[in-house]
């Protein structure tokens, strides 16, 4: 890795000043979009965009060429035609540009060979400069702490602030992740596409990663590489202090005609990639809700200091759902210490399940022994992390209420994971505010949750936090 | 089975009058409830509140006794405490009436015999004169086609009209799988809490529903049974025309601290549960989430001739995530025939991957190219399903308008799966409309369209619409 292209990574995703080459003021180009994707994101530095048929786009003064614009810039967003490229990188080069999203694909994904031949011409200028490159052949990438979206897609900036990062090979997976996470409530701190990476891999964005303030947890989406040991050598050097999870696909050898008859090969490679990932450090993810649950969890919740798991839950049913994916995945069920088992007992009639997993449903309409239950449990030593659950309907959305100030005070003490879910409107609103607190994260189903807190014992594990 | 029991089930889910003994105005109470479930469910039979402590209901007059209402009353909803249900139940006797649901809790369920000393008296009650209960210890059931919320859960009445019958071991189970319906757009025929099982067991409700003409597919909550053999012999005897689907937890042996420790015997239990299903035609599910995608899928779809599947993704990524699915589910990604690849190859510029799946990535602004190879696909004969995956923006709405035209021609041939995602409000409305049309089901990621389409697929084995 290039100490000068990893040091121009600060500027790239926080710059002060960004050009957009090959900005536009048609709908059809795509340098509209990423236009309209800088100027509607909030973004509070200067904007230039770069066209030599244009006097103005967006209320912004065009220049006819990056040369022209007297400002220092710190990021270049490039979307001229690939034959185009090498050209402005030089000129990126000489004008001292600190980063570039090169979005311009048809470099070397497409079959005529010139594609490659351009691909090494600008990676030598880049690297020659110690201009990092997110690209070529990406949608972009999206600082969200910055209020910077570098992409062709305004609709990133939907997004909520968080601390994910999501680094992606894939230009679809980030927007399913992106939009997924809109659904879900998860909040990013950098959503990027990496394209062919040029000369930003997935190394260089998880040694970046690693130190970055805004970023808790790191979610890859993986689909081939081509120097897997540098990536999970910097993985492996950082996993202990920074979460790390990974999806990968191809085991079906997708593109590759010939590989699908041959499954078993192709399956062999998909499983070294997870042994990998292991060894690592890396938490391996087998779908996008996985990985997205997994990243969630670990980004905003306290790391457990044991698997004892305490399962409470409004109704039964819920919880035995939850208490499988916990016994599949290895965790352990706490048994309650005495006392709390004998507040619990004051608590719930003794036609409840009393013993963990703890069924809550007799005290359905009775709030404040709901949240007494949870309170004990929180203080019991034999336990780690809380599952929580609670199908929610008018009748009962005054436990929420009563639950929230012990849920807040414990906050960064033991993880909670639930699964509240209600009809949309009856409690959306203090849910989201506890997620905010940082009092819990929230799925909305039960082994979604016990997934997640698998994920969170996994870490500890990684992080020494537990014995093997 | 007895038949009076069957035959006045139709009466049960469809009453033209209903009856709720221990109906209240006191929000406290689970009578308070049930009577705002009916009588904001938009029911359009007679309703006859039953409490001599009170004159009038919800605005509706209350009779002191069931007796002492003169109308015929074919639904009697009880929630009146468990001593005082066996008196009730001689009451709905003699008065003729046909259906109870009994949302009472406090019978086999508790540690007190005299609890099971009830429900045998009520069992035996009810059985001699034929009228079938569901519960007790229930929250009671929901048919939507009647608009007939007969629960103490008002929220149920939100969830959209369609095809899917939920039968649930658990009333948090079906709460959740409800709410989640609302989310996920499912649409129900019946959620039905079985509860206790005094006289409907799973077995009379695969009977009923199987004959059920608003019911497209039945999803079971399973806990445990009793009685396997009685439910996989009725279910056997229905699969082939009615798609069923079920989802088994207690493999933790939850409740049962001994069998916590004994792993090995009760996760041997679910396996014979997971053949059991196989054998009878019911497919197995492993989560909520995948419940409810299969039943959304078999309840709405055409069932395939075949498993050869096209994916058509927007994008690379998502393609190689369903891909993969579909590899491991054993279903066969088709060769297209060599008009379809030719009429593909005029669409789609060399660059993109243009055999199956096909990459529809470079035709992303070009809604009648993605239009065409839909299309083209739909009419290859080696295709028996697609999948059709795209992330939307703002930028590229035109699409999904361009492609309803074709969806809709062959909605009831070939079962088109999508994952169609945007931001909220891009095109909610849109996708909405064409599953409402039936041209295709939507599922927020390509790992969820393509289990629910190897849920499809298995159907059509049990079916006899394929080889094995």
């Amino acid at each position: 890795m290039q100490k000068k292209i990893l040091k121009n990574m600060g500027h790239l995703f926080s710059p002060s000043s960004v050009a957009v080459i090959g900005a536009s003021q048609k709908p059809t180009k795509l340098g509209f979009h990423v236009m309209k994707s800088l100027t509607g994101g909030g973004f509070q530095g200067k904007i230039f965009p770069v066209n030599p048929g244009t006097k103005e786009i967006m209320g912004l003064s065009c220049f006819p060429t990056l040369s022209a614009c007297e400002d220092p810039i710190d990021l270049a967003i490039i979307v001229v035609p690939a034959p185009g490229v090498p050209s402005v990188v030089e000129e990126c080069a000489s004008k001292g540009v600190k980063g570039i999203v090169l979005i311009t694909a048809g470099f070397k994904e497409i079959e005529d060979p010139t594609g490659a031949v351009l691909h090494e011409q600008i990676a030598n200028l880049a690297n020659n400069a110690g201009i990092p490159v997110i690209g070529p052949n990406t949608f972009g990438m999206i600082n969200f702490h910055a209020n910077l979206n570098a992409s062709f897609t305004p609709e990133f900036s939907q997004i909520k602030k968080g601390k994910v990062a999501l680094v992606s090979q894939s230009g679809g997976m980030s927007h399913l992740l992106g939009f997924l996470g809109i659904r879900d409530s998860v909040g990013f701190s950098k959503i990027v596409g990496i394209g062919n990476r040029l000369n930003v891999d997935f190394a260089e964005m998880i040694e970046y990663l690693s130190q970055d303030p805004d970023t808790g947890c790191i979610a890859l989406y993986v689909e081939g590489v081509n120097d897997p040991k540098t990536i999970l050598d910097v993985a492996k050097e950082h996993s202990q202090s920074m979460p790390m999870v990974a999806y990968k696909t191809g085991s079906a050898g997708i593109g590759d005609q010939a590989s699908v008859s041959h499954t078993g090969s192709v399956a062999g490679n998909y499983l070294i990639y997870e042994a990998g990932f292991r060894q690592a450090g890396i938490i391996p993810a087998s779908n996008s809700v996985e990985l997205l649950d997994a990243a969630k969890a670990l980004a905003n919740c306290p790391k457990p200091y044991g698997n004892g798991i305490a399962i409470l839950s409004g109704q039964a049913g819920p919880g035995m759902a939850g208490a499988d994916i916990c016994e599949k995945q290895g965790l352990h069920i706490a048994q309650f210490a005495l006392d709390t088992q004998n507040k619990i007992n004051e608590l719930l009639p003794p036609l409840a399940l009393r013993t963990n997993p703890v069924d809550m449903g007799p005290a359905w309409y009775d709030a404040s022994a709901i949240a007494g239950i949870v309170e004990a449990v929180m203080q019991d030593k034999n336990v780690d992390a809380i599952l929580l659950f609670m199908m929610f309907a008018s009748a009962n959305v005054d436990a929420i209420e009563r639950m929230s100030g012990i849920l807040k005070e414990w906050r960064q003490k033991k993880p909670v994971i639930s699964c509240f879910l209600s009809p949309p409107g009856i409690w959306d609103e203090q849910v989201r505010e506890l997620e905010d607190a940082g009092a819990l994260v929230n799925f909305s189903t039960p082994e979604r949750a016990a997934s997640a807190m698998a994920a969170l014992c996994q870490y500890s594990k990684i992080a020494g936090r537990l014995g093997s």
